[in-house]
């Protein structure tokens, strides 16, 4: 284990070279204009696989952006086998102006490494590859090791459930590693034990038969925009800050006592996160703390809005249309089909006469919550703590990553969700980047993980 | 009179022909990338001007777009002087792609001439134009006239109350005539004896520091655009669909019982709105008629809003800003910095902790009130019944047109809203057109005018 972790130390500008090489690729998959990109991306992976000496690599076409996949068994008969998931795939860079360099030229700055896609997810799967290649050189591998790198994990990963039902008995394993979520803080690494669901729809509201002159016509024409505003508003109370739509809550599990106080115990201070957003207060549920806000309670966001004159300047507009992509994250027990239709008849309840509304459904990932017990787990908290000379901390993720509750339900196996990412690390945002140093510390406490999984 | 009338007649064809030369200038004055053609479109109406015989022809430069003027005087001592105002600037295209046929290539279907400004309010200004002409022509003209035609009017006319200042002396007349607006219905023309006023803001809000993960942040972090969906549903009550900003109706002079009378004389169905328009139902005021709405009661609607992410497909951002654009049509004696003003309180109440919010006063004008009585309104009412061979109504109008409350406060006169564009004609819409038979009728109808307002 320490060749392969010393090998690692010498190679790390290699490491951070070929990277660089991954991150150019803009393998955007909700964008169609990329469609060549992600498949580039996915033959790259192979290629780099390949050389570095893995075994059965493929890659896999679906309906949609190609799976890369690759084994490498252990000489020890008795070896565990560890399935590693991540997703080369990478969010849309938009708005392209606000980034200091381009999303696809990575630029190191201060020791972090920038780029779309950095931390979400090529750098943390590259922290596996890497740990991979390590301990390929200069060891025998202690475990079996699976690696399941899709291409549509930023789009739902509309292809991946069908594929691994299919190729459940390839995929047998005893654990899941992913590495797609943020330590707690700089220096101080975390296991995930929760995940947020998510449900996540566009609203469109359709008024007159076209653009009228709001002079005109304004006063007896119901306005689709001040409708839209109206349908949203109807959603949670002002004063509360809870979501108001019928049932939302019944399936939640309340926050438990002793999970308040291991939140209190993390010791997280408000004003880091508004030093971070840089507004001049919170807000959410008025009886919550920020952690229960951000782990155990669910959430309702508009993520994008639309109609009408956006262009500089005053018309006197009143549109046809509006629509606008809303999203909740869920906590357990909420199921995201059921809150999908919660909203629906809540919308279909507050819709003016006068204009129409459709409700689609675009998205979607149950909450799950993972045990800290077990094999793999415990070799992750031992692997963090030797690598980052602290224990780790147990924590819970605002985000969703629907595979998770995938590989229990298919697999029948737990996932241990280890990252090496920081919340500051603007993804989904302008000028993403990824922490050089956290990069070479996973990698350690990847080699680690893999060989203590195995004892 | 009739020799002119008559010629008209004759030379209908090239009236036409020479009106599609004009609605082919892309005179779009809110955007900087047809300066140029702005500047074009009033070379051209001065060529045309000095061809038709018409004397101290100019282009008059302001900070912003030229205005074109031109004079005639009567050869008759103590002929009134009439004022013609107009407006060669165009609304803006968008959306494009909902044109049938481009919009600055007329395109005559059904009798219709299809262009942007084909009835706002070149085709109008024309009528106006070939009336004069064809005086030239054919007889004395029996009034001193003036034509102040500017090239800002769609972007609020921002210098030309400065010039009309200045030039209050040069402007001195009996009387304005303007015709930019509708008749009641086809076949039967109107006087216009009402404008509502308008107030229009940009609503600004910010969050977050940059676009932020919705699963990261969500909860905790104040979302900008459901801030703004919340702020301006706070503005109307969606049971009576009355707005609620304090104070707004404080000075709305209520619709006189004889005015009431006067609006349902006219038959107006709702059932021609709804077919219009193609809506299931109409909204505002739950306690007032549909010519009430449309003339002697204010408004409030949203005319564009955006943020966040808005293409096809999911994207789980918690934006950073907002933005809406938000117009109120005003009546007597709302005045336009007034009611700005006591929006900008309301926003600054309802306003969560979290974001901030500013709101920028674009565009104003206040509401106005036109005599029925005098000689300038007699003779268009003569000049409109000999035309249309039915007597013209008394309407208020849902629109705003500033210039009228400038001239009766600068020089002291009434203004003829004597117009013949349709409400169905898509202004600041896609494919706008104007009805070639109320082109050639409103041509007769000027001419008449002229001559009557002179016995």
């Amino acid at each position: 284990m320490e060749h392969s972790i010393n090998y690692a130390k010498t190679q790390s500008a290699r490491f951070e070279a070929e990277l660089s090489t991954l991150l150019s690729i803009p393998s955007v998959s909700t964008d169609e204009a990329n469609t060549a990109d992600v498949q580039h991306c996915a033959d790259w992976l192979r290629e780099h696989l390949l050389s570095i000496g893995m075994e059965s690599v493929q890659v896999i076409p679906t309906p949609g952006h190609p799976l890369v996949y690759a084994e490498h068994r252990s000489p020890n008969p008795d070896a565990p086998t560890i399935l590693f998931y991540g997703h080369y795939d990478v969010q849309p860079v938009d708005p392209i102006d606000l980034w200091t360099t381009p999303p696809f030229s990575s630029t190191v700055r201060d020791g972090k490494v920038y780029a779309r896609g950095a931390t979400d997810d090529k750098g943390q799967v590259f922290v596996h590859i890497k740990a991979i290649e390590s301990m390929l050189r200069h060891s025998p591998l202690p475990i079996n090791i699976k690696l399941l790198i899709e291409g549509e994990e930023e789009i739902g990963s509309p292809n991946l459930g069908p594929f691994v039902e299919q190729r459940a008995q390839q995929l047998q394993c005893h654990a899941v590693v992913v590495s797609d979520t943020a330590m707690f803080a700089p220096g101080q690494p975390s296991l995930v034990v929760g995940l947020r669901g998510l449900a996540y729809v566009q609203i469109d509201v359709v008024g007159p038969n076209r653009d009228l002159h709001s002079g005109a016509y304004g006063g007896p024409v119901v306005n689709p925009l001040n409708a839209l505003c109206d349908i949203i508003a109807s959603m949670k109370d002002r004063g509360t800050g809870k979501i108001v739509i019928e049932g939302f809550y019944d399936s939640v599990r309340e926050t438990t006592t002793q999970e308040k106080a291991e939140f209190d115990a993390l010791g997280y201070q408000d004003s880091r996160l508004l030093a971070d957003v840089q507004t001049n207060a919170l807000g959410g549920e008025n009886d919550r703390s920020t952690l229960e806000k951000l782990w155990s309670r669910p959430t309702l966001d508009v993520n994008g809005i639309g109609g009408g004159y956006q262009a500089p300047g005053a018309k006197t507009v009143l549109p046809s249309k509006a629509m606008a992509k809303v999203s909740m994250r869920l906590v357990p027990d909420q199921k995201s089909a059921d809150v999908v239709e919660l909203l629906k008849r809540h919308v279909a309840r507050v819709t003016p006469p006068g204009v129409t509304v459709t409700v689609t459904d675009l998205h979607g990932a149950n909450p799950v919550l993972v045990s800290r017990e077990g094999k793999a787990m415990n070799a992750a908290a031992q692997a963090l703590q030797e690598t980052f000379e602290v224990p780790c901390v147990y924590q819970r993720e605002g985000g969703s990553i629907p595979v998770v509750e995938m590989f229990s339900r298919i697999l029948g196996v737990p996932t241990v969700l280890m990252g090496f990412g920081l919340s500051t690390e603007n993804l989904h945002s302008p000028n993403e980047h990824f922490d050089l140093g956290n990069f070479h510390k996973g990698i350690e406490a990847a080699i680690r993980f893999y060989h203590h999984v195995a004892e």
